[in-house]
């Protein structure tokens, strides 16, 4: 295939992806009907489908790009810098709302939960492959395995995430991820 | 009013209230219906909207029912076992899930919010009190104020309720919330 046509079907993707994210966001998973995700990406039904087998492949790609975004994060600096990067970026917590209102779809639908965590797999290996650089490097606890300090963090994340996606009050939380990072760490 | 009418009026809103957890749980907050709440309660729309005004105040009902229960053990035994309690007992997942389902309400519905963070003041007012305590018996960790440890164990709530409604692993959470005891604690 040539170089144009690459370009050209990344680029569709790209105009697909932003216009959906925006849709979720403003309408939910449910409420992003097939007519509303043309209006937002301005694209036909045929032409969005082409890129994407349908919704739900359309969320976890976003879902996915989501996930490589905060591992890249996650890789140089760390899970607490993911959060605290969402604390200073209340721009995103529109988008965050649609992941909570899955939760019936990813507790019931054992498919969509094996897609879903797949696409989540980046973040997990790049926050433990980072713990365990900071661990032989003597920075981090070492009385408990990795395991169960990536599992603390990526709880306290999802915590994170529902408290922007419902509005709540988030005054203070830099404090708190203070006292995340500190229970980490070596004392 | 005679004491046999309010036993009445109370076993109406009894059956009322677990009628209606059981149609959220099933149905989500949005597909609960009038019709699914008749079927679900066993009685009429008139019965159900006599003790309570409309859907919204007997789903916050129901979420001050969860705040009180989890405050009575806050108050003896901490949040901390709350989370445990809720690790120990899956039955109370579906309903849960609820609670991430309205989150796009409580964020744009801010009569809504008010009224669910009324609800649920009785849960932080234990938790701070039972920390307060903790405190001055010499068993926590008097580096950070309270506040910031109250706002720290509610993430982890929220973290944990979001796991178990979207039916992620809980495997090892126990040691998690191990971590999560031992880290507001003096050390």
């Amino acid at each position: 295939m040539p170089k144009v046509s690459e370009d050209h079907l990344a680029a569709g993707r790209r105009e697909i992806l932003d216009g959906a994210r925006s849709c979720f966001a403003e309408f939910g998973y449910d409420g992003a009907t097939v007519r509303r995700l043309e209006e937002a990406t301005g694209l036909s039904r045929g032409a969005i489908f082409h890129h994407y087998r349908d919704k739900e492949a359309l969320f976890l790609a976003l879902a996915h790009e989501d996930a490589e975004r905060m591992a890249d994060v996650a890789a140089e600096q760390g899970l607490v810098q993911v959060m605290r990067d969402m604390l200073d970026r209340p721009d995103e917590f529109d988008w965050l709302g649609t992941r909570l209102e899955i939760a019936r779809k990813l507790r019931t639908d054992k498919g969509f939960r094996d897609e879903w965590i797949a696409r989540s797999a980046d973040l997990e290996s790049a926050t433990l492959a980072r713990l365990e650089r900071q661990r032989t490097a003597g920075r981090l606890r070492d009385d408990l395995p990795p395991e169960v300090l990536v599992k603390y963090l990526d709880l306290v994340l999802d915590g994170l995430i529902t408290r922007l996606a419902s509005g709540q009050d988030i005054t203070g939380l830099h404090a708190v991820l203070d006292l995340v990072e500190e229970s980490v760490r070596r004392s």
